[in-house]
Formats: C-alpha cells, sequence, structure tokens
C-alpha cells in the first residue's frame, strides 16, 4: 500500500491549488480572481468542446491531462500574470522546474516520471499536443476578457501586440480559432480594452 | 463558423460553475467552500491518479470527460449536500436533467449528444466507466474531510452508515480503495467525526 500513500499525499497536495489566485476575473462570481484550479477545469473543457479546430492529429486524453496539471507547480512557485515585466519572469522558470520535481515527487516513480515529462513537453510546447494545450490556456483569457468588458486586459493596460503574441499557437494549429481572435482583439481595441501598439 | 459560436456560448456558460458553492471546505484558503468548478479539476486529477485501481478495464479518457461534465448542471439546479434530507433531494433530478438539455443543448447536435449521454450515464451509473467516476467523485469529500479535523461531516452530524452508503461504488470497482475507505471511517468515528451509527 505504499503507492497508495504516495498517491493521496499528491492528491491533497492539490488542494492548494485552489489557493493561487490568478489575475483574471470569474465575471458570474462578482468579478472575484479565479483560482488555477478552476481554471484548469475550464481550459480542460475548452479542449473537449474546441478539439474539432485542431488541423493536425491530436490526442485529446494527453491534451486533457496537460492543461489539468500545467498549473500545478504554482502551488510552489505562484502565479505570474501572463503580461509582467520579463525581469519578473525571470527565474520563474526555475522555480516551476524545481515544484514540478517536488510535487510530481509525491508520487510512484511511474507517475512522477509520465507527470513530469508531461509537464515538460506542455512548458517547452514541444509536440502538436502541446500546442493545442497551450492554444487553449491562452485563448481562455481572451475569450473571458471579450464578455467582461476587457477584464484583466483593460485593468492592467494590455496592449493588442502583447495578446498577440500570446495567442500564436493557435496559428497553425487551429487557424479558425486563430481568425476568431484576431477580430475580436480588433474589437478589443476599438472598445478601448487593448491599447493599440 | 455557427458552430464555433455555439460552443464558445457554451464554453462562456461554464464560467458561472465557479460560483456554485459546496459544503467542502478548501482546508488550503482558510477554509472557503469549495465550489464545483475547482471541485471537478480534483476529482479528474484523483481519476488520472488512482486508475490503476481499477479493477475491470475502464476508459480513463470517458471518466475524466464525466468527471469534467458531471456537475455542469448544477449551473442552473444548484448544489444539494449529499446528505441533505431526502425531500430536498426528491425533485433535484428532474431540475438536473432540464439543465442537462439546456447546457448542453447550447451545443453543436453532436457534441450536445455526446455530453448528455456522458452525463445520463453517470447519473444512472450504467457502466464501469461511471462506477469508477462515481467513486472517484465521492471518495473525494472522505480524504479532504480525514485531513481536515473531519470538515463538513463533523459541523453537519454525518454518520458512519451514510458515508459507508455514499463510497459503495468503491466496492465492486476497486476493492483496495473500498478497504482504505473502510478503515478511514472508523478513525473518523474514533476521532468524533462521524456519528456511530
Amino acid at each position: 500500500m505504499l503507492d497508495l500513500k504516495q498517491q493521496l499525499d499528491f492528491v491533497l497536495e492539490l488542494d492548494k491549488l485552489k489557493s493561487v489566485y490568478r489575475k483574471a476575473m470569474v465575471k458570474s462570481d462578482n468579478n472575484r480572481f479565479e483560482n488555477s484550479a478552476e481554471h484548469s477545469w475550464h481550459i480542460a473543457m475548452l479542449a473537449f468542446t474546441l478539439h474539432p479546430y485542431a488541423e493536425q492529429p491530436i490526442n485529446l486524453m494527453r491534451v486533457v491531462h496537460m492543461l489539468l496539471i500545467h498549473d500545478i507547480v504554482e502551488i510552489d512557485a505562484g502565479d505570474k500574470f501572463a503580461f509582467a515585466p520579463q525581469q519578473e519572469l525571470d527565474g520563474q522558470q526555475a522555480l516551476e522546474v524545481a515544484a514540478a520535481k517536488r510535487i510530481f515527487g509525491l508520487l510512484p516513480e511511474q507517475q512522477f516520471n509520465e507527470m513530469n515529462n508531461l509537464w515538460h513537453e506542455f512548458e517547452q510546447v514541444s509536440s502538436a499536443d502541446a500546442q493545442f494545450a497551450k492554444a487553449m490556456d491562452r485563448i481562455a483569457p481572451l475569450l473571458q476578457n471579450m464578455n467582461n468588458n476587457g477584464g484583466s486586459w483593460a485593468i492592467n493596460n494590455i496592449s493588442k501586440s502583447q495578446v498577440i503574441e500570446r495567442n500564436k499557437y493557435l496559428k497553425n494549429l487551429t487557424p479558425k480559432l486563430w481568425d476568431y481572435a484576431v477580430q475580436q482583439i480588433d474589437i478589443a481595441v476599438k472598445n478601448g480594452w487593448l491599447i493599440d501598439r
């Protein structure tokens, strides 16, 4: 039963992701900040809903697993706003790699290897599955902000070019979603929700 | 692009699950109530971690999909405490069936059918996949409460027999987890977290 003890320690540790808060806002809940656990659920549902737009073969199971684990490292490393200044983002990568090792390291070795490798694949965007997963992670705030008067973009004075750069993974793998994103970004600029540069 | 509009309407509607609060408590976040979106994430991770304990073949992809969608109906129907009096639970089923029709009905027909059927399969526990998914949904509060001085059990004066009944889906499909649950329930009684009847 050693494996079970390790697996349950991991599962209980995951509870902490519910207290890691992002800059995104939950419109349906008085615009409180979104936590990384519910965000992970939402983007997994995005993948289940939008996978028909992937123009290369993807393994939906691996994509969903990646999305569900991609933010677990934030339990130790914290959430960094996507548009934080570069000096804040430098150093974050090393913290996250160490966090992956510690938290997935709670698991028995085979599951540690599986989840740790999957997390690195996502981080390095080194496969079509990881590209699609990244695309889901990054289109989510766009959808939320467009549905919420600009949301975290408007509050943090984000520019069009920053959002275009964040969503580049849509372009190759899901051109229809890329076209949609570009249209929406133009509307956001017209509405004053994104700075036009 | 009609499909995409429908799919994105569905995805945005899902945001509302982040404002449906359960009786379970998030220990890592000052014991605030847990919402159904982050709960859904957590039990999907439970399935990824504990699926080796399933003693019949299960399709993990279907199990995870079920777990991610199982509470979406609560957007309309609200969350009912598992141990609410029977008269409160009566009528809930009809509300949930109508909610599934409305919310999954935002999707294009093929995806509506897929998710609505999967939700009904879960509700009716009509397959090994649904049994395993139910087992994950129900062992989660046990793990949380045992890690939190009895949590929602202790506050709501829940009894041993109620928790045994809730966790019965573990017994056939995952006897090792069932043995673990029974041990834990005995400890909870000794600690005064569950009433001994």
